[in-house]
């Protein structure tokens, strides 16, 4: 079977398996609650596996609960092409935030398998654990360990709001019956593909069905304090105000005009806000606020992140302003061979695709570190995720995975990426 | 002994009690926990009531714990001319806060006693119970039954947030030995002065020792729900963001233009906010915050008052706002008589003096609507109080006390208040 050849997916079975596995962990609003290492997750974990096996994928789970289900090629001892999500959802999640990934996944190895495609290298589903990061932190746990990023000890020894640890909690995925393997940690891999919502309305307002994601934008992350002087709401005259929340109100309004961008590439979020007392008749004594500002160019991270300081001081009046910055995620670019094949593959599918950067982070950005990785995106309803209204439709989602198989059909047959383990 | 007399107070007594007092729930840092009806409080309400016995008060307990200590006039059957304040504090309050006006009620007696000043109407000096209504809601509970404003089972059946009752916690004030007997609650009023520290800077900022309160500002409260849609920090764009926060802060912006004053009489202040679901990743869904707007005037209370949801929602672009209005304090203007005496007495004893209006509530403002009442304030430092930094010289205090020592001789020889019962 020669690379050009088209592999169908099927829409209708594709759709009702993410109508299926948004049971395990269905919320009454239409969303989906299995957070990582539950009951809910494991049970997703092994239905993904059953799935697998239908189609003889062999599974294994390696020490932090990724699930690989392997896809064998034809050449013996070839590094394999990865391809997967998560299925861990947020508290108050949706249906395919992660599922989807791991669906399209499953779908381009039984589309493969039905048109009895053979690939020169393996191809692996994985299904990395814990990628929100909400019961347990840090997010992209799975895939962060797997690739030598975070250590595994140290998330092992991580506890919930409950006190369980990980090290607890991971037996739930560890331990998925007799069809399921162990493996060991980490191995190399010849290339990675991980097809997502995008969770932004870029695609649906371009009327775009698929997205070829160029990179992760990059992340920095502020804590500011601003202090003034609490005192009595009725007695104190404003001139003699050291009111907290005043001074934070002109801090916002000169950080909107700071970040404002005409391009609307720039995202700038203040998210959290704790204001102390906090009492009606009390005048704030201390405002805490966050800034997430994101974007895809380094440069522009450091010309308006570095400034983020001196904007909040000269706005602050007669309070005190600290400004702590967290560490950063410098943005990362996907391998420029993998989102080359994502787009040949698009034209060639004749499927309208629009290059974009993804706002969020995702496991491939572990991956984009040992192996070339690439993103697919689909388009959502209004672009909203981590939300249990989040909704994408059949079609979106088939043309995604169409183009997810051929990608993977591409380059687990093509030199640029396949190779032999070395000795 | 004529009414132009002038009473001397003792200083150095004053001072020294006010520290003895202090005492008594003292904490590490320089503040006082003396919350009502508790163990302290009803300590501090004994220490007065001894200090009171040395000098023949006799004292008398009501049902919801007032603490009313008499010094007898000539003529029987007169009504009785009122003066004190309260003993309990904020959970972090200072040495002054209510203190003042009890042990300037109590050293006005003791100067009287000195002098062997007599009046025709009794004095009696009162320890309201809970005034601050941190600990059991609402403040100025003790005058508020007192007066017939507040139900008295009602009031009993309140828990504290460990579920403690008045009823339960009253105990600690009902029973203070055999020296203290009981009276039946509420009985006619002849006239009611509180002497208390400022709570702001006007007469510090004046360098005034004493203020004449013509009367207790306004009140209108507000809480206002500001409602956006939550969505992914990174991923969507500010063109299609509903941000609650950044809604508010357009909001509060408006918000402070409309309340601005160059003549700074009006009290605006947004003292709690709370954001909704308050990640720093997630683009903030609901923003609710409190308006405190506080005029001495009618007239502006509901001129700018009135106008709060409209500016409000002006300013909320794509968001929705809720405004709702909580019951209004209206301003509380004091008996014009009592305030020409105090002005007259300030001028005999020649004190300057600043008429101002009290920016704080207390227990007068029940009081007011039953008896002449009126309020001496003197100058704390940098206006700060609800807070263990509160401070008042030892000079002011004395100045205050004077000016309460000579007013309260006034009023229980003039016939202005003085009255009997009525049959």
């Amino acid at each position: 079977m020669r690379a050009e050849t088209i592999v169908n997916v099927n829409q209708a079975r594709l759709w009702r398996r993410h109508m299926e596995l948004a049971e395990i962990g269905a919320t009454p609003a239409g969303g989906v609650d299995r957070q990582a290492m539950t009951e809910g997750d494991r049970e997703a974990h092994a239905l993904i596996a059953r799935w697998g096996a239908e189609i003889g994928l062999s599974a294994a789970v390696d020490p932090i609960g990724n699930l690989f289900l392997r896809r064998e090629g034809s050449l013996t001892d070839s590094v394999p092409i990865l391809t997967g999500s998560h299925l861990d959802t947020q508290p108050t999640g949706g249906k395919f935030d992660g599922a989807f990934g791991v669906l399209a996944a499953l779908e381009a190895l039984t589309a493969l398998h039905e048109a009895r495609a053979t690939t020169v290298a393996p191809i692996d589903l994985v299904i990395w654990n814990n990628e929100e990061g909400c019961r347990f932190e840090p997010t992209t746990m799975g895939s962060g360990v797997f690739t030598g990023a975070l250590d595994l000890n140290t998330v092992l020894a991580t506890t919930d709001a409950s006190g369980i640890s990980v090290s607890q909690a991971l037996d739930n995925l560890l331990d998925l019956g007799p069809a399921v393997g162990r493996r060991p940690l980490g191995f190399p891999v010849a290339g990675y593909l991980e097809a997502h919502i995008e969770q932004g309305p870029v695609l649906e307002q371009a009327g775009c069905p698929v997205g070829v994601v160029g990179g992760i934008q990059g992340l920095r992350w502020f804590n500011v304090e601003v202090r003034g002087q609490a005192s009595h709401a009725g007695t104190t005259p404003h001139t003699k105000r050291r009111d907290a929340l005043v001074a934070t109100v002109a801090i916002l309004h000169a950080l909107q005009a700071h970040f404002h961008d005409p391009d609307d590439v720039v995202r700038f979020t203040v998210g959290r806000m704790h204001v102390s007392p906090n009492a009606p008749n009390t005048i704030p004594e201390r405002v805490s606020f966050t800034i997430d500002f994101r974007h895809p160019d380094t440069a522009v991270l450091t010309r308006l992140g570095d400034k983020v300081a001196d904007v909040c001081r000269k706005a602050a009046g007669a309070c005190e302003v600290t400004v702590a910055e967290s560490p950063a995620s410098p943005p990362i670019r996907f391998d420029p061979a993998v989102t080359a094949t994502l787009r040949e593959v698009a034209e060639s599918l004749h499927l309208p695709y629009r290059s974009l950067s993804s706002g969020a982070t995702h496991d491939a950005k572990w991956l984009s570190r040992v192996a070339p990785s690439g993103m697919i995106f689909v388009p959502c309803e209004d672009g909203i995720s981590h939300n249990e209204r989040e909704a994408s439709a059949p079609e979106a989602l088939a043309a995604g995975t169409t183009v997810l198989a051929n990608a993977l059909m591409r380059m687990a047959n093509s030199s640029q990426f396949v190779h032999a383990y070395e000795c």
